[in-house]
């Protein structure tokens, strides 16, 4: 049992805003922005489209809201939709893709590896129809990088091959880009590479980024239009939301730091690995590892001052903005002295 | 080319009515069974319970509209279901399990064969949870036959496993026993003996038992009486249903001739098998075929004068009531010369 | 206490199939019509859309589900509709013009009498709107005659000024016309005059028609076409309707009939006043009479032999085409011994 | 033309953070409010709920989010409820509560005078039913004050007639209070007074109150642990919260300053009538003018330096935290000026 602080590797939404960001707050120019826009949340807005890559974003309170956007405008009742299986949205968002969004889910296998589909897959699966009682398939709906399986990343290449195979079959894109950041970091290329072609993106802010809330969806002007109605139904619309945009501008020129969260998860599987763990080398900054009692696992790890997560029957640890090499460190050490 | 009339093998839904079941429907006792019932819907529903095993049954249009009034009464929004991949629900319901009842849906992988699912799977997945935003694993739907697999069974030994499997995991059942009808009389055994542990079942009158229009659904008392809501929330609550209860009525009496059907795809796929064709042996009256373009080979055999569906990637050809051992012998007379 | 058997007043939707229905349903030509077309039922949905002045009709199990299609399409979430106060789509259709169809009700005031509303209203209504997290205005649904209201009519003159309003204000119109034929005979015109300029209309065979089952909802062939989507998805989709069209088709041929309804209509609300009632005259066949507690009065009723039902405050007494002069005469005998 | 700055007189909810809620936003304790808890959200929903009167209450990013997840959890598809008409559930939250809640609303009028319902309306309009194919009376849901009637108050006494009557009849009842604060200063009481015995409250700390963004709902403790769960499906739940919270903190020490606002209101009012205006004397802070073309007179009022906004055919004004008395006495200068 350890009496000093826990290690909280649980997820990378648990980072904390710093001083700067908290002065950037204190300081934020605001308006109503259910009415007339608030200009602070105008100006992220405007450097989140610039760095995606798209014309336009809204500011959404999460990443959930702003997937949830996407496919309402983009599903109707009798359609379907393809994900990587174990995708967030099937997994992770209550069901809101089907029931709310409307759309009929087809899982596409990991045929490429871990969070990697192929647009083989895509061509087969996005076929049949024409029936009028037939489902419409509608929508390809990516994640970059892919959270459960790991934080594997799709290189520009193959997400130019996918999206066109959604092309040709008539699909619409969304990319589920909640951390699209910390892909384009450890692929040494900009996020917008990893937009390309798509009809909408989400992005987060309050994940390694660090910003308290908020997330944003992008894409066309008149996409962010439509969506700005659909977030207020949703109850997302804020008034002087300016305060949240200033972190949220902090956090768009933190992105390269990314890195030194790839580079302690390396850190941490390696550890693990050493401490006869099966857990494979990172790509970003999850490290998954095949435990036989994750839920068990978790509750020794607890107790031994090391927060993690239990996902999809794997544990699941994420290296952060607020765990340094020496958090890194001292969790091995933690986790070592459970062996004993 | 046929100048002769097309044989129908796209679905046992294409069978009429004839002489007796019309002449029971122009004899038929009838009521306004939306105010205070129908006394020929009545017996029709009650004669579906007893032979399905069920406390009691009701009258609904059409199989599709019996599966969603189940799954509307067992999910909530936010709900998680399982079903066999291909499963009826998922592929062909224009997607009322997830927009309408508002189910997230996990397919299941056919891991003991063509249409048949594991009770380990079912273990194995309807884990997790436990969060207050995790997605509730609710229910399991399974498909007895498996309509896209090629009408194949799941016997009572194994239909008993996978409802054990999913009381263990605290899932409601629901049985799509559209044909359930043609598994029982193919496993030699009573339709009750497949309904075992169920919550709810849907079972068709309207496929090979030869009613021109209906399906019931079945469970228990409670469920009914719901389900009577449900049934008239979405328009399907109709006055004078009598005379087609009269139809279902001489349509149950019918079971046992399914075994003439099973019969007949046995010799229509023996013979394909000749014809050098890929159709396995099937079960009960579906045949599938591997052929490298399913919607050209439909297009080649209706100029034949044989008509077929291409489901899946596969052609699929039903025997039914409608078509005797002579209408299969011409029919593959007909393949035969468009080889030649 | 009567031992006679009970004068049914509740609904024309008590009307049971005649011989000649009968006759017609078994000797129907029918065809798969999920698959590719009933022939009777192309011949009812093509005679009901020359009857009502519209492109094309489809059949559809019930009115409920007709004006549940029509709305479907109409309206998205976020749209608002307007309806007379107290009608159908409001009160007797379980919601679903909310909860799946997708629209905001505004119940519209009986500004010009029972039933009746204003263009000025609909004009005065339509407005607001324009931010974009505003409702959006889109339909206007009509219902002739008007139930809860008695059955009160509305004109060609006062349809035309109603579906001008609705176009200046860019709204759509439907029609539930669900006794439109009702409303035909009695204002002496052709049901075409009172669905001019509507986009969709639905009309009842199994109200004072006396068909067993089934209304029509019509329009442009555009939407005859999504609709038979929208049917498909609610479980709306049979097999071989051919069954129930055959005696649609009879019904259709029943419209002038209902003036005998009216008559003994009129007769009966006379009768009900002379015994010191206060039903008003009605315009069509339904008899609305005012009593201190409609819900008792009905249990009383019930035990003279004379059923009716309690609507809206209200005692509803219907007329159709199982009660005859003598039938009406000797359901006053009953109330009247009741009184003494 | 005005080329001083407009005094803005929309709506209280474009009031700014103040400096002593930038210091506390800044300073804000700060959790993951998704996985464990924010500290500053918690000590703000425990406030809450003791000033609200209720056991628990959950923070949601807008009022409307209140709002819906509430009625979301009280109201099941089939049922309906019953508000004040022109309440902000029906007119403002872009039919959220119909088509996402589930409900089929009944507008009640306004019997007692503006935006005042009466028991006696409930009790007649919460009849019928029973039969299992009726819309289910489920919920009244209050607004207090009301907006689109000017800001009226309901007093502890008729709130507490209102909620027998919904009790009596078998309804559930939530409160609307975005302005709850509003009206108990009005009526001199504390804001527990009006809640009393209702199910759930919904409360807005962005309104007159200053916060820039956020709401409280509440009820039980059990209402809580779901209605969390519906603010995550609806991508309401944020991370690091505490920032805003601690603006909300502050917000609710500021209660007893809307007095000032009303004070405000009243002598606007009283201007305007000065100036021929047909405006009447505000109970709280909301001023509605009858104007002929109110759209009109939004755009004169804008270019003469006022802004105001058109609702329901009337103007509205709303004096808040960031408009003085002297703001208040150039506005009417303003106004002056435009109709010499």
């Amino acid at each position: 049992m350890s009496s000093a602080a826990p290690i909280d590797l649980r997820s990378d939404t648990v980072t904390r805003p710093d001083a700067e960001m908290r002065a950037a707050m204190a300081a934020a120019e605001v308006g109503d922005d259910v009415l007339d826009g608030d200009p602070t949340m105008r100006a992220l807005e405007d450097r989140a489209a610039e760095l995606l890559g798209v014309e336009a974003t809204l500011w959404v309170p999460s990443g959930s809201m702003g997937n949830l956007v996407a496919l309402f405008l983009h599903l109707r009742r009798g359609d379907r939709f393809f994900a990587p299986q174990r995708a967030h949205v099937l997994d992770s968002e209550v069901g809101t893709a089907s029931w709310l969004a409307g759309g009929m889910p087809q899982p596409l296998p990991w045929t490429a590896g871990p969070g990697r589909i192929t647009a083989e897959d895509i061509r087969a699966s996005a076929v049949g129809g024409g029936a009028y009682f037939a489902l419409r398939n509608r929508l390809l709906c990516l994640e970059n990088t892919h959270n459960a399986a790991g934080g594997t990343t799709t290189s520009p290449q193959e997400h130019a091959e996918l999206v066109a195979a959604a092309r040709e079959t008539g699909l619409l894109v969304h990319l589920d880009g909640a951390r699209v950041w910390n892909a384009a970091v450890a692929l040494k290329t900009a996020p917008a590479d990893l937009t390309r072609g798509v009809d909408t993106v989400q992005a987060c802010l309050s994940k390694g980024l660090g910003a308290p809330v908020g997330s944003v969806v992008g894409g066309s002007a008149d996409f962010v239009h439509e969506a700005r109605r659909v977030r207020k139904m949703l109850g997302g619309g804020v008034r002087q939301g300016g305060v949240l945009a200033a972190a949220g501008l902090v956090a768009l020129e933190r992105v390269d730091r990314l890195a030194e969260d790839h580079d302690n998860a390396q850190f941490l599987a390696s550890g693990l690995r050493e401490l006869g763990w099966d857990a494979a080398a990172p790509e970003t900054n999850i490290v998954m590892a095949e435990v036989p009692d994750p839920a068990g696992a978790v509750g020794r790890l607890r107790r031994a001052g090391v927060l993690a997560l239990s996902l999809g029957g794997r544990l699941r640890l994420i290296t952060h903005r607020d765990v340094s090499r020496d958090d890194i460190r001292q969790a091995l050490d933690r986790i070592a002295a459970l062996s004993d």
